[in-house]
Protein backbone atom coordinates (compact mmCIF):
# COMPACT_ATOMS: atom_id res chain seq x y z
CA UNK A 1 0.00 0.00 0.00
CA UNK A 2 1.49 3.16 -0.89
CA UNK A 3 -1.58 5.60 -0.17
CA UNK A 4 -1.58 8.30 3.03
CA UNK A 5 -4.67 6.86 5.09
CA UNK A 6 -7.63 9.10 6.43
CA UNK A 7 -8.22 8.83 9.99
CA UNK A 8 -11.92 9.08 10.49
CA UNK A 9 -11.52 8.56 13.65
CA UNK A 10 -9.14 10.77 14.60
CA UNK A 11 -10.53 13.53 12.70
CA UNK A 12 -14.34 12.36 14.50
CA UNK A 13 -12.48 13.12 17.86
CA UNK A 14 -11.07 15.97 16.96
CA UNK A 15 -14.49 17.27 15.46
CA UNK A 16 -16.18 16.12 18.59
CA UNK A 17 -13.21 17.79 20.91
CA UNK A 18 -14.35 21.45 19.21
CA UNK A 19 -17.70 20.22 19.54
CA UNK A 20 -17.74 20.00 23.01
CA UNK A 21 -15.79 23.55 23.61
CA UNK A 22 -18.42 25.32 21.44
CA UNK A 23 -21.41 23.71 22.77
CA UNK A 24 -20.01 25.42 25.96
CA UNK A 25 -19.41 29.03 24.37
CA UNK A 26 -22.72 29.07 22.74
CA UNK A 27 -24.41 28.11 26.80
CA UNK A 28 -22.25 30.87 28.21
CA UNK A 29 -23.27 33.43 25.38
CA UNK A 30 -27.39 32.19 25.36
CA UNK A 31 -28.45 30.53 28.36
CA UNK A 32 -29.42 27.86 26.29
CA UNK A 33 -28.55 24.06 26.32
CA UNK A 34 -28.96 22.49 22.64
CA UNK A 35 -31.28 19.48 23.00
CA UNK A 36 -31.51 16.33 20.50
CA UNK A 37 -34.99 14.37 20.31
CA UNK A 38 -34.12 10.92 18.94
CA UNK A 39 -37.62 9.46 18.12
CA UNK A 40 -37.29 5.81 17.69
CA UNK A 41 -40.56 4.04 16.83
CA UNK A 42 -40.70 0.33 17.90
CA UNK A 43 -37.95 -1.70 18.97
CA UNK A 44 -35.62 -2.24 15.49
CA UNK A 45 -32.66 -4.08 17.32
CA UNK A 46 -30.03 -2.22 15.03
CA UNK A 47 -32.14 1.07 15.41
CA UNK A 48 -31.65 0.58 19.17
CA UNK A 49 -28.04 0.76 18.58
CA UNK A 50 -28.01 3.56 16.51
CA UNK A 51 -30.06 5.85 18.84
CA UNK A 52 -28.40 4.78 21.97
CA UNK A 53 -25.27 6.06 20.37
CA UNK A 54 -26.16 8.96 19.26
CA UNK A 55 -27.86 9.86 22.90
CA UNK A 56 -24.75 9.04 24.25
CA UNK A 57 -22.81 11.23 21.98
CA UNK A 58 -25.16 13.98 22.62
CA UNK A 59 -24.74 14.14 25.88
CA UNK A 60 -20.77 13.77 25.90
CA UNK A 61 -20.54 17.02 24.17
CA UNK A 62 -22.63 18.74 26.94
CA UNK A 63 -25.71 18.56 25.07
CA UNK A 64 -29.59 17.64 26.22
CA UNK A 65 -30.55 14.09 25.30
CA UNK A 66 -34.30 14.83 24.80
CA UNK A 67 -34.91 10.90 23.42
CA UNK A 68 -38.89 10.01 22.39
CA UNK A 69 -39.70 6.55 22.22
CA UNK A 70 -43.18 5.69 20.64
CA UNK A 71 -44.57 1.85 20.56
CA UNK A 72 -44.03 -0.45 17.78
CA UNK A 73 -48.05 -0.24 16.47
CA UNK A 74 -48.22 3.81 16.51
CA UNK A 75 -50.49 5.65 14.50
CA UNK A 76 -49.19 8.09 11.45
CA UNK A 77 -51.43 10.60 13.76
CA UNK A 78 -49.59 9.62 16.94
CA UNK A 79 -45.96 10.21 15.42
CA UNK A 80 -47.37 13.56 13.38
CA UNK A 81 -48.62 14.63 16.85
CA UNK A 82 -44.83 14.04 18.59
CA UNK A 83 -43.57 15.81 15.90
CA UNK A 84 -44.98 19.05 16.05
CA UNK A 85 -44.80 19.00 19.56
CA UNK A 86 -41.38 18.75 18.89
CA UNK A 87 -40.91 21.18 16.26
CA UNK A 88 -43.10 23.60 18.45
CA UNK A 89 -40.62 23.05 21.92
CA UNK A 90 -37.93 25.82 22.44
CA UNK A 91 -36.13 23.31 24.26
CA UNK A 92 -35.74 20.92 21.69
CA UNK A 93 -33.14 22.49 19.15
CA UNK A 94 -33.11 19.24 17.02
CA UNK A 95 -35.14 16.36 15.75
CA UNK A 96 -33.72 13.16 14.49
CA UNK A 97 -37.13 10.50 13.24
CA UNK A 98 -34.53 7.11 13.37
CA UNK A 99 -35.32 5.15 10.12
CA UNK A 100 -36.23 2.89 8.97
CA UNK A 101 -39.63 3.54 10.94
CA UNK A 102 -42.68 0.40 11.07
CA UNK A 103 -44.60 -0.50 8.13
CA UNK A 104 -47.73 0.87 8.96
CA UNK A 105 -46.35 4.58 8.61
CA UNK A 106 -45.72 6.62 5.56
CA UNK A 107 -41.82 8.26 6.66
CA UNK A 108 -41.69 11.40 3.63
CA UNK A 109 -44.81 13.51 4.88
CA UNK A 110 -43.36 12.34 8.82
CA UNK A 111 -40.10 13.68 7.43
CA UNK A 112 -40.96 16.43 6.29
CA UNK A 113 -43.07 17.91 9.57
CA UNK A 114 -39.74 18.38 10.89
CA UNK A 115 -39.07 22.46 10.63
CA UNK A 116 -35.53 23.07 8.34
CA UNK A 117 -34.21 25.02 11.39
CA UNK A 118 -34.56 21.69 13.59
CA UNK A 119 -33.43 19.23 10.76
CA UNK A 120 -30.41 17.97 11.75
CA UNK A 121 -30.65 14.84 9.19
CA UNK A 122 -30.98 17.36 6.53
CA UNK A 123 -33.70 15.41 4.84
CA UNK A 124 -36.90 17.62 4.44
CA UNK A 125 -37.81 18.39 1.03
CA UNK A 126 -36.97 22.23 2.52
CA UNK A 127 -33.75 21.12 3.69
CA UNK A 128 -32.90 19.64 0.15
CA UNK A 129 -34.17 22.88 -1.41
CA UNK A 130 -32.36 25.41 1.18
CA UNK A 131 -28.48 23.38 0.00
CA UNK A 132 -29.44 23.36 -3.54
CA UNK A 133 -30.46 27.22 -3.01
CA UNK A 134 -27.33 27.56 -0.93
CA UNK A 135 -29.64 29.19 1.80
CA UNK A 136 -28.79 28.49 5.82
CA UNK A 137 -29.55 25.44 6.97
CA UNK A 138 -28.42 21.83 8.16
CA UNK A 139 -26.84 19.72 5.47
CA UNK A 140 -26.99 15.67 5.35
CA UNK A 141 -24.57 14.16 8.13
CA UNK A 142 -22.65 11.85 6.09
CA UNK A 143 -22.37 14.61 2.78
CA UNK A 144 -21.31 17.09 5.45
CA UNK A 145 -18.48 14.19 7.16
CA UNK A 146 -17.24 13.40 3.68
CA UNK A 147 -16.16 17.23 3.19
CA UNK A 148 -15.07 17.77 6.58
CA UNK A 149 -12.44 14.63 5.72
CA UNK A 150 -11.37 16.78 2.41
CA UNK A 151 -10.47 19.58 4.37
CA UNK A 152 -8.73 17.69 7.64
CA UNK A 153 -6.03 16.25 5.39
CA UNK A 154 -6.31 19.41 2.88
CA UNK A 155 -6.98 18.46 -0.48
CA UNK A 156 -7.87 21.20 -2.54
CA UNK A 157 -11.94 21.16 -3.54
CA UNK A 158 -12.08 24.35 -5.31
CA UNK A 159 -11.21 23.94 -9.45
CA UNK A 160 -10.62 19.75 -8.14
CA UNK A 161 -12.17 17.13 -10.46
CA UNK A 162 -14.53 14.88 -8.62
CA UNK A 163 -16.55 12.11 -9.12
CA UNK A 164 -19.07 11.06 -7.26
CA UNK A 165 -20.69 7.67 -8.08
CA UNK A 166 -24.41 7.34 -6.70
CA UNK A 167 -26.94 9.67 -7.15
CA UNK A 168 -28.73 8.64 -3.56
CA UNK A 169 -31.06 11.49 -1.96
CA UNK A 170 -28.78 10.27 1.36
CA UNK A 171 -25.63 10.96 0.19
CA UNK A 172 -24.46 11.27 -3.68
CA UNK A 173 -26.55 14.00 -4.60
CA UNK A 174 -26.13 16.03 -1.72
CA UNK A 175 -22.24 15.66 -1.45
CA UNK A 176 -22.36 16.46 -5.52
CA UNK A 177 -24.48 20.14 -4.16
CA UNK A 178 -22.25 20.39 -1.43
CA UNK A 179 -18.83 19.77 -3.41
CA UNK A 180 -20.44 22.24 -6.46
CA UNK A 181 -20.96 24.85 -3.77
CA UNK A 182 -17.16 24.28 -3.07
CA UNK A 183 -16.18 25.29 -6.83
CA UNK A 184 -15.49 21.35 -7.57
CA UNK A 185 -16.13 20.49 -11.11
CA UNK A 186 -18.20 17.43 -9.84
CA UNK A 187 -19.72 14.67 -12.23
CA UNK A 188 -22.44 12.40 -10.84
CA UNK A 189 -22.15 8.76 -12.23
CA UNK A 190 -24.09 5.98 -11.37
CA UNK A 191 -25.20 2.33 -12.28
CA UNK A 192 -25.85 3.50 -15.85
CA UNK A 193 -23.23 5.14 -16.69
CA UNK A 194 -20.56 3.79 -19.15
CA UNK A 195 -16.93 3.36 -18.94
CA UNK A 196 -17.49 3.98 -15.25
CA UNK A 197 -13.62 3.46 -14.80
CA UNK A 198 -12.67 5.93 -17.74
CA UNK A 199 -14.83 8.49 -16.25
CA UNK A 200 -13.48 8.05 -12.29
CA UNK A 201 -9.98 8.53 -14.00
CA UNK A 202 -10.38 11.72 -14.70
CA UNK A 203 -10.85 12.68 -10.92
CA UNK A 204 -8.59 14.53 -8.69
CA UNK A 205 -11.46 13.23 -5.82
CA UNK A 206 -13.57 9.83 -6.11
CA UNK A 207 -16.73 9.69 -3.66
CA UNK A 208 -17.75 5.82 -3.88
CA UNK A 209 -21.41 6.14 -2.36
CA UNK A 210 -22.81 3.73 -4.93
CA UNK A 211 -23.78 0.62 -2.14
CA UNK A 212 -21.96 -2.16 -4.23
CA UNK A 213 -19.55 -3.86 -2.36
CA UNK A 214 -15.71 -3.43 -4.07
CA UNK A 215 -16.92 -1.73 -7.08
CA UNK A 216 -14.34 0.65 -7.11
CA UNK A 217 -11.04 -0.47 -8.01
CA UNK A 218 -7.21 0.15 -9.21
CA UNK A 219 -8.16 0.95 -12.62
CA UNK A 220 -10.83 3.53 -11.53
CA UNK A 221 -8.38 5.56 -10.16
CA UNK A 222 -5.90 8.05 -11.48
CA UNK A 223 -2.64 7.53 -9.23
CA UNK A 224 -2.51 9.94 -6.59
CA UNK A 225 -5.91 10.64 -6.08
CA UNK A 226 -8.28 11.12 -3.04
CA UNK A 227 -10.80 8.16 -2.20
CA UNK A 228 -13.42 9.01 -0.18
CA UNK A 229 -15.57 5.48 0.72
CA UNK A 230 -18.88 5.95 1.65
CA UNK A 231 -20.10 2.44 1.61
CA UNK A 232 -20.59 0.17 4.25
CA UNK A 233 -20.82 -4.07 3.43
CA UNK A 234 -20.73 -6.93 6.14
CA UNK A 235 -19.35 -9.83 4.83
CA UNK A 236 -17.83 -13.42 6.06
CA UNK A 237 -14.54 -11.04 6.57
CA UNK A 238 -15.89 -8.55 8.31
CA UNK A 239 -16.76 -4.64 7.01
CA UNK A 240 -16.01 -3.50 3.65
CA UNK A 241 -16.97 -0.85 1.37
CA UNK A 242 -17.48 -0.18 -2.53
CA UNK A 243 -13.98 0.05 -2.57
CA UNK A 244 -12.03 -2.67 -3.42
CA UNK A 245 -9.41 -1.32 -0.73
CA UNK A 246 -6.45 -3.25 -1.10
CA UNK A 247 -5.81 -2.59 -5.11
CA UNK A 248 -6.95 0.88 -4.66
CA UNK A 249 -4.94 1.48 -2.10
CA UNK A 250 -1.60 0.82 -4.22
CA UNK A 251 -2.88 3.78 -6.79
CA UNK A 252 -4.60 6.32 -4.72
CA UNK A 253 -2.93 9.44 -2.85
CA UNK A 254 -5.10 9.03 0.14
CA UNK A 255 -7.68 6.60 1.19
CA UNK A 256 -10.71 6.36 3.59
CA UNK A 257 -10.43 2.80 4.98
CA UNK A 258 -14.09 0.82 6.01
CA UNK A 259 -14.40 0.87 8.66
CA UNK A 260 -12.68 3.89 10.25
CA UNK A 261 -13.30 6.12 7.73
CA UNK A 262 -16.13 8.27 6.65
CA UNK A 263 -18.44 6.40 9.22
CA UNK A 264 -17.44 7.97 12.58
CA UNK A 265 -18.03 11.45 10.61
CA UNK A 266 -21.70 10.49 10.90
CA UNK A 267 -22.27 11.22 14.36
CA UNK A 268 -20.19 13.69 14.57
CA UNK A 269 -21.20 15.87 12.16
CA UNK A 270 -24.80 14.84 13.97
CA UNK A 271 -23.61 16.37 17.08
CA UNK A 272 -22.22 19.45 14.83
CA UNK A 273 -25.66 19.86 12.95
CA UNK A 274 -27.48 19.87 16.85
CA UNK A 275 -25.39 22.95 18.04
CA UNK A 276 -25.96 24.45 14.22
CA UNK A 277 -29.97 24.43 15.00
CA UNK A 278 -29.57 25.76 18.22
CA UNK A 279 -27.72 28.60 16.97
CA UNK A 280 -30.00 29.19 13.79
CA UNK A 281 -32.81 28.57 16.13
CA UNK A 282 -31.17 31.65 18.22
CA UNK A 283 -30.31 33.48 15.14
CA UNK A 284 -33.97 33.46 14.31
CA UNK A 285 -35.82 34.12 17.22
CA UNK A 286 -33.58 37.67 17.70
CA UNK A 287 -34.46 38.42 14.14
CA UNK A 288 -37.91 37.91 14.82
CA UNK A 289 -37.49 39.97 17.99
CA UNK A 290 -36.38 42.83 16.43
CA UNK A 291 -38.72 42.72 13.05
CA UNK B 1 -21.69 24.50 -41.14
CA UNK B 2 -21.96 20.63 -41.20
CA UNK B 3 -24.08 20.20 -38.17
CA UNK B 4 -27.56 20.11 -37.80
CA UNK B 5 -29.91 22.79 -36.60
CA UNK B 6 -32.24 22.19 -33.52
CA UNK B 7 -35.44 24.22 -34.28
CA UNK B 8 -36.96 25.41 -30.66
CA UNK B 9 -39.68 27.53 -32.82
CA UNK B 10 -40.66 24.70 -34.56
CA UNK B 11 -40.58 22.27 -31.47
CA UNK B 12 -42.22 25.21 -29.02
CA UNK B 13 -44.88 25.13 -31.61
CA UNK B 14 -45.50 21.60 -31.46
CA UNK B 15 -45.31 21.46 -28.00
CA UNK B 16 -47.74 24.40 -27.56
CA UNK B 17 -50.71 22.88 -30.23
CA UNK B 18 -50.43 19.41 -27.87
CA UNK B 19 -50.97 21.25 -25.39
CA UNK B 20 -54.27 23.22 -26.28
CA UNK B 21 -55.45 19.77 -27.43
CA UNK B 22 -54.80 18.46 -23.55
CA UNK B 23 -56.37 22.07 -22.11
CA UNK B 24 -59.55 21.09 -23.90
CA UNK B 25 -59.29 17.56 -22.74
CA UNK B 26 -59.07 18.85 -19.42
CA UNK B 27 -61.54 20.81 -19.42
CA UNK B 28 -63.89 18.55 -20.89
CA UNK B 29 -62.97 16.12 -18.14
CA UNK B 30 -63.10 17.49 -14.82
CA UNK B 31 -64.64 21.23 -15.56
CA UNK B 32 -62.19 22.99 -14.66
CA UNK B 33 -60.31 26.37 -16.78
CA UNK B 34 -56.64 26.07 -16.15
CA UNK B 35 -55.41 29.84 -15.03
CA UNK B 36 -52.14 31.75 -14.91
CA UNK B 37 -51.85 34.63 -12.81
CA UNK B 38 -48.79 36.29 -13.75
CA UNK B 39 -48.04 38.98 -10.90
CA UNK B 40 -46.39 41.89 -12.27
CA UNK B 41 -45.17 44.94 -9.57
CA UNK B 42 -44.22 48.17 -11.78
CA UNK B 43 -43.38 49.21 -15.19
CA UNK B 44 -40.07 48.04 -15.52
CA UNK B 45 -40.15 47.58 -19.90
CA UNK B 46 -38.65 44.81 -20.63
CA UNK B 47 -40.98 42.71 -17.43
CA UNK B 48 -43.97 44.57 -19.51
CA UNK B 49 -43.01 42.76 -22.45
CA UNK B 50 -42.87 39.26 -21.06
CA UNK B 51 -45.93 39.35 -18.72
CA UNK B 52 -47.79 40.27 -22.13
CA UNK B 53 -46.24 37.80 -24.36
CA UNK B 54 -47.17 34.61 -21.72
CA UNK B 55 -50.84 36.13 -20.85
CA UNK B 56 -51.75 36.06 -24.58
CA UNK B 57 -49.78 32.34 -24.90
CA UNK B 58 -52.47 31.57 -22.14
CA UNK B 59 -55.26 32.85 -23.85
CA UNK B 60 -54.32 31.19 -26.85
CA UNK B 61 -53.96 27.54 -25.54
CA UNK B 62 -57.38 27.72 -23.85
CA UNK B 63 -56.33 28.85 -20.13
CA UNK B 64 -57.88 31.93 -18.18
CA UNK B 65 -55.41 34.88 -17.95
CA UNK B 66 -55.75 35.61 -14.23
CA UNK B 67 -53.18 38.28 -14.67
CA UNK B 68 -52.44 40.74 -11.45
CA UNK B 69 -50.42 44.03 -11.47
CA UNK B 70 -49.19 46.11 -8.25
CA UNK B 71 -47.89 49.60 -8.34
CA UNK B 72 -44.31 50.38 -8.41
CA UNK B 73 -44.10 51.33 -4.89
CA UNK B 74 -46.20 48.59 -3.53
CA UNK B 75 -45.04 46.71 -0.32
CA UNK B 76 -43.79 44.23 1.26
CA UNK B 77 -47.00 43.35 2.84
CA UNK B 78 -48.65 44.36 -0.25
CA UNK B 79 -47.27 41.53 -2.55
CA UNK B 80 -47.64 39.30 0.37
CA UNK B 81 -51.23 39.38 0.70
CA UNK B 82 -51.81 39.23 -2.92
CA UNK B 83 -49.59 35.79 -3.56
CA UNK B 84 -51.66 34.63 -0.13
CA UNK B 85 -55.02 35.19 -2.06
CA UNK B 86 -54.03 33.98 -5.11
CA UNK B 87 -52.24 30.97 -3.19
CA UNK B 88 -56.02 30.29 -1.67
CA UNK B 89 -58.01 30.86 -4.55
CA UNK B 90 -59.15 27.34 -6.43
CA UNK B 91 -59.22 29.22 -10.09
CA UNK B 92 -55.91 29.87 -9.96
CA UNK B 93 -53.43 27.27 -11.31
CA UNK B 94 -50.53 28.91 -11.48
CA UNK B 95 -48.69 31.79 -10.23
CA UNK B 96 -45.55 33.42 -12.02
CA UNK B 97 -43.91 36.87 -9.66
CA UNK B 98 -42.61 38.44 -12.48
CA UNK B 99 -38.56 38.98 -11.71
CA UNK B 100 -36.87 41.33 -10.93
CA UNK B 101 -39.09 42.83 -8.58
CA UNK B 102 -38.76 46.62 -7.76
CA UNK B 103 -35.98 47.66 -4.78
CA UNK B 104 -37.72 47.92 -1.76
CA UNK B 105 -39.10 44.54 -2.33
CA UNK B 106 -37.32 41.03 -0.84
CA UNK B 107 -38.12 39.05 -3.56
CA UNK B 108 -36.63 35.29 -1.67
CA UNK B 109 -39.69 35.35 0.60
CA UNK B 110 -42.42 36.29 -1.75
CA UNK B 111 -41.70 33.59 -4.20
CA UNK B 112 -41.58 30.95 -1.10
CA UNK B 113 -45.57 31.91 -0.95
CA UNK B 114 -46.66 30.08 -3.49
CA UNK B 115 -47.31 26.80 -2.75
CA UNK B 116 -45.26 24.16 -4.77
CA UNK B 117 -48.63 23.01 -6.74
CA UNK B 118 -48.98 26.43 -8.53
CA UNK B 119 -45.40 27.29 -8.47
CA UNK B 120 -45.38 27.30 -12.90
CA UNK B 121 -41.88 28.69 -12.45
CA UNK B 122 -40.27 26.33 -10.31
CA UNK B 123 -38.17 28.27 -8.39
CA UNK B 124 -39.62 28.08 -4.80
CA UNK B 125 -37.27 26.50 -2.40
CA UNK B 126 -39.64 23.16 -1.91
CA UNK B 127 -40.06 22.92 -5.77
CA UNK B 128 -36.15 22.75 -5.62
CA UNK B 129 -36.39 20.02 -3.21
CA UNK B 130 -38.87 18.10 -4.41
CA UNK B 131 -36.91 18.09 -8.09
CA UNK B 132 -34.15 16.73 -5.52
CA UNK B 133 -35.91 14.11 -4.59
CA UNK B 134 -37.76 13.23 -7.56
CA UNK B 135 -41.38 13.95 -5.68
CA UNK B 136 -43.94 14.99 -8.15
CA UNK B 137 -43.59 18.98 -9.08
CA UNK B 138 -43.11 21.67 -11.27
CA UNK B 139 -40.11 21.67 -13.23
CA UNK B 140 -38.08 25.32 -14.07
CA UNK B 141 -39.30 26.22 -17.57
CA UNK B 142 -36.11 26.61 -19.39
CA UNK B 143 -34.02 23.20 -18.03
CA UNK B 144 -37.64 21.46 -18.82
CA UNK B 145 -37.50 22.96 -22.26
CA UNK B 146 -33.82 21.88 -23.24
CA UNK B 147 -34.97 18.00 -22.10
CA UNK B 148 -37.77 18.41 -24.40
CA UNK B 149 -35.26 19.88 -27.04
CA UNK B 150 -33.79 16.74 -26.62
CA UNK B 151 -36.31 14.10 -26.79
CA UNK B 152 -37.93 16.19 -29.67
CA UNK B 153 -34.88 15.19 -32.10
CA UNK B 154 -34.25 11.81 -30.62
CA UNK B 155 -30.88 12.70 -28.81
CA UNK B 156 -29.95 9.93 -26.25
CA UNK B 157 -30.34 10.90 -22.60
CA UNK B 158 -29.75 7.21 -20.63
CA UNK B 159 -25.94 6.94 -20.43
CA UNK B 160 -24.80 9.36 -21.67
CA UNK B 161 -22.00 11.79 -20.73
CA UNK B 162 -23.67 15.63 -20.27
CA UNK B 163 -21.46 18.41 -19.44
CA UNK B 164 -23.46 21.41 -17.84
CA UNK B 165 -21.32 24.42 -17.64
CA UNK B 166 -23.11 27.02 -15.14
CA UNK B 167 -24.32 26.51 -11.62
CA UNK B 168 -27.28 28.63 -11.94
CA UNK B 169 -30.44 28.03 -9.28
CA UNK B 170 -32.31 28.49 -12.65
CA UNK B 171 -30.44 27.03 -15.18
CA UNK B 172 -27.79 25.08 -14.44
CA UNK B 173 -28.48 23.27 -11.20
CA UNK B 174 -32.11 22.00 -12.29
CA UNK B 175 -30.88 21.05 -15.32
CA UNK B 176 -28.22 18.93 -13.98
CA UNK B 177 -30.69 17.02 -11.97
CA UNK B 178 -33.16 16.51 -14.60
CA UNK B 179 -30.66 14.45 -16.59
CA UNK B 180 -29.28 12.53 -13.87
CA UNK B 181 -32.90 11.88 -13.05
CA UNK B 182 -33.45 10.36 -17.19
CA UNK B 183 -29.55 8.21 -16.19
CA UNK B 184 -27.15 10.84 -17.86
CA UNK B 185 -23.74 10.88 -16.36
CA UNK B 186 -23.40 14.51 -15.85
CA UNK B 187 -20.74 16.86 -14.98
CA UNK B 188 -21.34 20.28 -13.66
CA UNK B 189 -18.58 22.91 -14.63
CA UNK B 190 -18.63 26.12 -14.33
CA UNK B 191 -16.04 29.17 -14.15
CA UNK B 192 -13.59 27.56 -11.82
CA UNK B 193 -13.65 24.67 -13.74
CA UNK B 194 -9.82 23.75 -14.99
CA UNK B 195 -9.29 22.85 -18.68
CA UNK B 196 -13.07 23.28 -19.43
CA UNK B 197 -12.15 22.28 -22.91
CA UNK B 198 -10.88 19.15 -21.91
CA UNK B 199 -14.00 18.37 -19.99
CA UNK B 200 -16.23 19.74 -22.81
CA UNK B 201 -14.62 17.25 -25.07
CA UNK B 202 -15.99 14.26 -23.42
CA UNK B 203 -19.41 14.98 -23.64
CA UNK B 204 -22.05 13.16 -26.09
CA UNK B 205 -24.29 16.31 -25.00
CA UNK B 206 -22.73 20.19 -23.80
CA UNK B 207 -25.35 22.35 -22.22
CA UNK B 208 -24.10 25.90 -21.67
CA UNK B 209 -25.82 28.05 -19.13
CA UNK B 210 -22.85 30.07 -17.87
CA UNK B 211 -23.76 33.81 -19.57
CA UNK B 212 -20.37 34.41 -20.89
CA UNK B 213 -20.84 35.06 -24.89
CA UNK B 214 -18.94 33.00 -27.17
CA UNK B 215 -17.44 30.74 -24.67
CA UNK B 216 -18.06 27.95 -26.31
CA UNK B 217 -16.23 27.22 -29.60
CA UNK B 218 -15.29 24.55 -31.30
CA UNK B 219 -12.41 23.19 -29.31
CA UNK B 220 -14.95 22.20 -26.38
CA UNK B 221 -16.61 20.11 -28.55
CA UNK B 222 -16.54 16.58 -29.51
CA UNK B 223 -17.14 15.80 -33.07
CA UNK B 224 -21.08 14.56 -33.65
CA UNK B 225 -21.69 16.05 -29.78
CA UNK B 226 -25.15 17.53 -29.44
CA UNK B 227 -25.13 21.61 -28.34
CA UNK B 228 -27.47 23.38 -26.32
CA UNK B 229 -27.37 27.00 -25.66
CA UNK B 230 -28.97 28.62 -23.28
CA UNK B 231 -27.32 31.65 -23.09
CA UNK B 232 -28.26 34.55 -24.67
CA UNK B 233 -26.83 38.24 -25.08
CA UNK B 234 -27.39 41.40 -26.96
CA UNK B 235 -24.64 42.89 -29.23
CA UNK B 236 -24.11 44.81 -32.16
CA UNK B 237 -25.15 42.21 -34.18
CA UNK B 238 -28.19 41.30 -33.13
CA UNK B 239 -28.36 38.23 -30.48
CA UNK B 240 -25.70 35.31 -29.76
CA UNK B 241 -25.35 32.85 -27.33
CA UNK B 242 -22.59 31.43 -24.65
CA UNK B 243 -21.76 29.44 -27.93
CA UNK B 244 -19.75 30.60 -30.50
CA UNK B 245 -21.98 29.12 -33.29
CA UNK B 246 -20.20 29.20 -36.48
CA UNK B 247 -17.28 27.19 -35.65
CA UNK B 248 -19.05 25.17 -32.96
CA UNK B 249 -21.28 24.07 -35.61
CA UNK B 250 -18.65 22.96 -37.80
CA UNK B 251 -17.76 19.81 -35.66
CA UNK B 252 -20.85 19.63 -33.86
CA UNK B 253 -23.78 16.96 -35.07
CA UNK B 254 -26.84 18.95 -33.59
CA UNK B 255 -26.96 22.71 -32.40
CA UNK B 256 -29.01 24.97 -31.51
CA UNK B 257 -29.34 28.57 -33.03
CA UNK B 258 -29.41 31.85 -30.68
CA UNK B 259 -32.26 32.97 -30.84
CA UNK B 260 -35.01 30.24 -32.55
CA UNK B 261 -33.49 27.12 -29.95
CA UNK B 262 -33.90 27.05 -26.22
CA UNK B 263 -35.86 30.56 -25.81
CA UNK B 264 -39.21 29.84 -27.39
CA UNK B 265 -38.91 26.78 -25.26
CA UNK B 266 -39.13 28.81 -22.06
CA UNK B 267 -42.85 30.07 -22.96
CA UNK B 268 -44.38 26.59 -23.84
CA UNK B 269 -42.90 24.62 -20.76
CA UNK B 270 -44.51 27.69 -18.75
CA UNK B 271 -47.70 26.79 -20.56
CA UNK B 272 -47.13 23.08 -20.09
CA UNK B 273 -46.79 24.15 -16.18
CA UNK B 274 -50.09 25.71 -15.91
CA UNK B 275 -51.88 23.11 -17.01
CA UNK B 276 -49.52 20.43 -14.84
CA UNK B 277 -50.79 22.78 -12.20
CA UNK B 278 -53.84 22.34 -12.54
CA UNK B 279 -53.78 18.57 -12.98
CA UNK B 280 -51.89 18.83 -9.40
CA UNK B 281 -54.54 20.23 -7.99
CA UNK B 282 -57.39 18.51 -9.17
CA UNK B 283 -55.11 15.13 -7.95
CA UNK B 284 -54.53 16.53 -4.48
CA UNK B 285 -58.39 17.71 -4.25
CA UNK B 286 -58.89 14.54 -5.01
CA UNK B 287 -57.11 12.59 -2.81
CA UNK B 288 -57.92 15.12 0.45
CA UNK B 289 -61.66 14.23 -0.35
CA UNK B 290 -60.87 10.49 -0.60
CA UNK B 291 -58.72 10.34 2.85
Amino acid sequence: MTAGLIDGKAVAARVRAALKDDVSAFIARTGVQPGLATVLVGGDPASEVYVANKRKSTVASGMADLHQHLPEDASQAEVESLLRRLAADPQVSGILLQLPVPAQLNAAPLIDLIPFEKDVDGLTTLSVGRLAQQKPGLRPCTPAGVIELLDAYDVPIEGANVVVIGRSELVGRPVAQLLVNRNATVTIAHSRTRNLAEVCRAADIVVAAVGVKGLITAEHIKPGATVIDVGIHRGPEGLSGDVDFGPAAEVAGLITPVPGGVGPMTIAMLLVNTLRAAELQYELAGAAATA
